[in-house]
């Protein structure tokens, strides 16, 4: 059975760009346009040439891509032949193989926003993508506003999608610039335009999040018979962001009946890289991974209700609608007082601790968690601390150092030229093989900035361990999240640390107090327990 | 025109606290149960009794609602009366007017996850309803798995919810438990349900976003006859999330077709309350609202593409679907601080600050907030700090006292019974009036508890400040919230205080730093001078 060609077309490096808080470097944007070549779209619109410098330097050194790289930019305004429009002879000049081009369809745009008449606005259009093909480019045409400018004047808006299309257009692009209409208005407009004679293998469609439903809109089309699609990774975009090419991809190869009917450019394979790719997306812009992501989020295959989990365990099916290795992602159970003991037995084997089932140390530790959880810590995600406590309450923790005492504090005064400044200053004594050990450390940078009393106190516990001080030596404290919660009767402060090692591992601790440096004590102390266990099991 | 009723269900404070991370007191459930209340949902889904010692609490003290308040549980088990199933009777013994019972209607959980038969599955079903329903309560059945279970097996899956009808449940609700489910064939199982016999007024609609869909699967339902909306705000729940009753209620009241043919209980008036209490619920959660949230994000309204943003100023509805504030949110144009000199001559007249149109001091306190919202401050809800800022930068802020300096610290040690105790204490240094004042306080609380170093300094800094002290003497600190978040290129440490006085007045203060205790000392300053300018203002 053959399969129907769809095409992928990535705008994260124009339209993502437009989210508020991204700006993409030259390199970044190289960086980007490689990984989505990997992940294997049809089309990556790189930015508008001319617009601003990024852009035009990303064109002047654009990696070698399988994927077709293409320029964006506007049709020719009115009183100038396309020739001589200078805006467009930028987005010529990068030298692409596509040439995409945005254009008005919605009449009170042309007349308000453009003040031309609806005429000009067709000429303007077709003369526009007849200047692409004629320098043997792919022209493709984004038809903006056009659901709202079909609701007003169809006879317009059709009348300039059939001019870019005449004119040679290899893409017409049905656009929800706005983001305002819903999915069946979509499906039901598509379909009248192929019935108005642009076939459909000839139209993409481009939509936004403003109602949560882009992505529902871009398969409402597909059904409809539209066989481009425009998205954006991670769903960046202006105001809500455009439609997420993270949650469509997978879609499209995993579940019925698209998976039967179409073919992308996309493998297997690739696929798997999805989830990372997500992730890199974020480290770039330095923006915290959206844990409740469609197919690629930390916690989309996550099951804390006990009654699933234990239901998972039998088989994952049973509350799983995809096999997250498919998209590279992993199944999470998370410990929590809602679940029950084969939660804790999965979270236990994860962890490379085999209890059997029915064993009594199952109870005890489920007990110490919800004790603890009514306290106000949080094992969700504090993965490490959670192994801790499991292996104390199963007597196979070695005890490493005692902490004998610490004390910091903390001061804000007028230095010596009359400033105020604040400065830390933690001393923690322990007590490794018998041996009492003092150290010292305050809470400065290397430019001379404050870290504050949590950083004095990390360092200054990190100092001096003895013979683990080895082990310890490439850690380093890589996050740090607080918040006031309920403990018992009291407000108490819930500190949850990242850290990281050398060798690129990542774990999570927790630690609960009324007092917030005693709270981050203890999730930093349980850090340093956790690097130790593992690295002293793997030496033995 | 008469409009038909639609039904909003909410699981918050069910469904939503599967979310991965979130935990709610019985407190925080009182708070978004009453919020929920205000904003006109029919159903408020409280928890599920006898399940954890939070739910069941909370079912205790509920508050008094007009929606109305439902207990969750399961189907009774078989081999037993649903008299005699003791978690059934967990449920019904909350007392609730309505309560809503999850049964399996896909045969392979029936047989795999139960291990009964399918005809005991049919009859745990009905008599379990009917066990409500003679209780005189109103009954609610959650068709688990239900559009999985249609596809496997539609005859067993009709069965499943035709008892639940005729035992006398008021709504059947068609749960996509798994999120797998795609819009269309949620649309087509809904009408075939109501062609098999279940009246659409009496069908639910249950969905997850697994796919990103779940709006657009629940608006599919609508459309297919079915007249109860499950979700929760801000889109908590298992995994990706539950349907998002945020977006779903704005277009429902705004959008074409739903806004003409359809009536809930949330008003104009209400919907406007819709973006400051998704705010509260991340606010609670302490989790950073999602910026690209629909409708209520703080990016849904902002326009960054030039172009974009000076056709908005011509016209709004050129790039906006809606108006922003119908649902409390507001337009951003960075590039444009003219919406925002009004905006702020709004604020400052509610703080009793009148500053003419067009004054330079706006545009200065303008500056002032977006160089401290880059360093990581947040004036949304600490108006007790934007008006300290306003009136100083318009020449309106008395000295009152200067703090020369202030010590802090925090000591973890043994006492004399050998015990690990923690304990702060402050130093604070203040001239009032010419006269040096040096003030020290503990952190223990009236039950010898260390309430931590933030809790000493409060103390301290409010111990003597002479002439002033009478003043200050009824302040009290009633709630404390701390982010992490980014300040220029490092994260750095938010703290919100809020305060009250014996007066019941309460503002909220911010104060911003690397080091913890010295924001936390900045925002209880702000406290301070907050209250003396009000007080002395009003006594002179």
């Amino acid at each position: 059975m053959t399969r129907e060609r769809l095409y992928l077309y990535d705008t994260t490096l124009r339209d993502g760009q437009q989210t508020q808080g991204v700006q993409f470097s030259t390199e970044e944007k190289r960086v980007i346009a490689e990984t989505l070549d990997q992940l294997g779209v049809d089309y990556i619109e790189g930015g508008w040439p001319g617009a601003n410098p990024t852009d035009s330097a990303f064109f002047e050194t654009a990696p070698a891509t399988e994927a077709r790289m293409t320029a964006f930019g506007m049709t020719k305004r009115a009183g100038m032949s396309a020739e001589n429009d200078d805006v467009l002879a930028a987005v010529m000049n990068a030298g692409t193989k596509a040439v995409c081009l945005v254009g008005k369809t919605h009449d009170f745009h042309v007349e308000a926003a453009l003040g031309i008449s609806l005429a000009e606005n067709i000429d303007n259009i077709a003369r526009s993508i007849a200047h692409i093909k004629s320098a043997g480019r792919e022209a493709l045409f984004d038809a903006e506003h056009f659901f709202d400018g079909y609701r007003a004047n169809p006879d317009h808006a059709l009348e300039a999608i059939r001019a870019a299309y005449d004119a040679g257009a290899r893409w017409i692009v049905l656009c929800d610039t706005n983001g305002g209409t819903l999915p069946e208005e979509v499906g039901r407009v598509t379909a009248e335009v192929i019935r108005a004679g642009i076939p459909g293998d000839h139209l993409g469609i481009h939509t936004h999040n403003d109602t949560e439903n882009a992505v529902a809109c871009t398969l409402a089309a597909v059904d409809a018979g539209a066989r481009q699609i425009q998205g954006t990774l991670n769903g960046l975009g202006e105001r809500c962001g455009n439609a997420n090419l993270t949650a469509i991809i997978p879609i499209l190869l995993l579940k019925a009946p698209y998976a039967s009917r179409f073919q992308t450019r996309v493998t297997p394979a690739a696929l798997k890289g999805l989830t990372r790719t997500s992730r890199m997306l974020d480290e770039i812009l330095n923006r915290v991974p959206f844990r409740q992501a469609a197919f690629v989020g930390s916690s989309a295959f996550a099951h804390k209700a006990g009654l699933h989990a234990s239901a998972i365990l039998k088989d994952p099916s049973t509350y799983e609608h995809i096999d997250p290795g498919d998209v590279g992602n992993a199944r999470i159970i998370p410990m929590s007082n809602q679940a029950g003991q084969s939660n804790l037995r999965e979270r236990l084997t994860a962890a490379g601790i085999a209890v059997a089932r029915g064993d009594p140390a199952l109870g005890l530790i489920l007990d110490r968690i919800k004790t603890r959880e009514a306290d106000g810590y949080s094992y969700d995600t504090a993965q490490a601390s959670f192994e801790l406590l499991a292996r104390d309450a199963l007597g196979q923790m070695p005890e490493f150092f005692e902490v004998k005492r610490y004390r910091v504090t903390v001061e804000r005064r007028k230095n010596k030229y009359d400033q105020m400044i604040s400065l830390s200053e933690a001393v923690v004594v322990v007590k490794v093989d018998g041996e009492k050990k003092l150290s010292v450390s305050e809470s400065m940078d290397e430019t001379g900035s404050d870290r504050g009393p949590v950083n004095a106190l990390a360092k200054a516990l990190a100092k001096d361990l003895g013979r683990y001080q080895g082990i310890i030596d490439d850690m380093r404290l890589v996050d740090f999240k607080v918040r006031i919660t309920q403990g018992g009767t009291e407000a108490v402060t819930r500190v949850i640390i990242d850290s990281e090692d050398a060798q690129g591992h990542r774990w999570s601790t927790v630690g609960v107090s009324a007092n917030i440096v005693d709270a981050s004590f203890e999730a930093l102390l349980d850090a340093i327990r956790w690097k130790l266990l593992r690295d002293t099991a793997r030496a033995s």
